[in-house]
């Protein structure tokens, strides 16, 4: 499972996934290591049965709960629980083998998103999209634990996610694999009319702040996305849906 | 400012904004009734100069206070509060009105959003794409408190929100007056493909359930966003911003 004993300490600490609907999608894509299954007396209903026969498909041990265990995970385990092997990120470079085998390569950088609901909102874009993965930073930002699991509703078992120590040198090495790198900023050149065929990295920058002006200098060229209004502009999550919602349609 | 006392009861009781952008948004827009703003001892910055002189520019008290004052509404005060009146909702026959009087109508209408970062984060998608309202049910579902207006960095202050008893009856209404009422719901007709131009009502569901299935019964058509990969499904925030996304370029 770990690589090393300094790995390790990389991983997210958080092994405890609840909710019906992540815990089912967390064992249709199988890529975790699950210890256990954990179901609540009371809990019943069709997808109760679903999670309950896949786990014993898969040799899980399922074992039934007082109600009172779960709720003190989360009020919102909805009855249901795996204890799970820390999240695994992959390697950059095994990221970027893997994306390159893919005819049209797409990554997605994030550059200190920082609010856990965002970046499982990120992750269900990439996934609806077909992002080939995630690149996010090791400081200054969220890592996956068990509150974006369950904000991507279980979509963070569907991608590979690399985190690295040093977003610019991630960068140097996407370009020197042929990557073209592309901030997300207002004022950058239309969505729209941007050539978007070529293997892509997109650098969505944190909530606060955007991209930070040293991965900018990075960036092969910036998009915007059109506005009615500048007066407000759009949440990173939201921003990122648009963004990759255009590039599939563009390479559709 | 209010209608009458049973009015009063149905208006946010939150009545403090913070952070530097809430304010400045609020203030820039000038829509709702600011008491006083309060600026921290230790506030430093462009911004913080940019908004005292505004506030004084609207003779609205500025109020010097230590930073513990600020602390205590919130630890992302960043040093600026506005103390304001009430949210101040429209009525649906109004926001149909001034819609109507618009050359491109477009309302969105919540059906159940419960958390109030989504709800935050439709409202900067509304503002950011140009539509002329948004409609929230009474019940079940978030108002627009404090944490709605942080999370729409300051969009609230310039959208009209209508809060309804019955979202079916408004969907009657809106058809009365010679509204499209366009669901969104995966396996309806592609987005991308559907004639979007005449005036919409669009209605997203809630985060975990969709549409109600007595509103989408209520629907003249039901759009879904193309997905390259069915596994998982978009935050509700995140599908609006793709949906009034595309409405805004083909209407362009």
């Amino acid at each position: 499972m770990y690589k090393n004993r300094n790995n390790r300490k990389e991983l997210s600490l958080e092994n405890i996934i609840y909710g019906r609907n992540s815990v089912l999608e967390l064992l249709k894509a199988g890529k975790r290591t699950v210890n256990k299954l954990m179901v609540s007396q009371t809990a019943r209903g069709s997808v109760v049965t679903e999670i309950i026969s896949l786990a014993k498909q898969k040799c899980i041990a399922v074992h039934t709960v007082p109600p009172e265990k779960l709720d003190r995970f989360s009020e919102k385990s909805q009855g249901i629980a795996v204890e799970v092997s820390p999240t695994e990120y992959i390697e950059l470079e095994d990221l970027i083998k893997q994306s390159k085998s893919s005819p049209k390569s797409l990554l997605v950088i994030l550059d200190g998103i920082e609010d856990p609901h965002n970046l499982g909102a990120i992750i269900r874009n990439c996934v609806v999209f077909g992002a080939n993965g995630v690149i996010i930073p090791k400081w200054r930002a969220a890592g996956v634990n068990e509150t974006v699991s369950k904000a991507s509703v279980g979509a963070v078992e569907h991608i590979s996610i690399s985190k690295v120590a040093n977003i610019n040198q991630a960068i140097d090495l996407l370009k020197e694999n042929n990557f073209w790198i592309v901030g997300a900023e207002n004022g950058g050149q239309s969505l729209e009319d941007s050539d978007l065929s070529f293997p892509l990295a997109i650098i969505i920058g944190s909530e606060g702040f955007g991209l930070h002006s040293l991965t900018k200098r990075c960036c092969d060229f910036l998009i915007s996305i059109p506005q009615k209004n500048a007066i407000s502009s759009l949440n990173a999550s939201c921003a990122c849906a648009v963004i990759l919602y255009e590039i599939y349609k563009k390479r559709k």
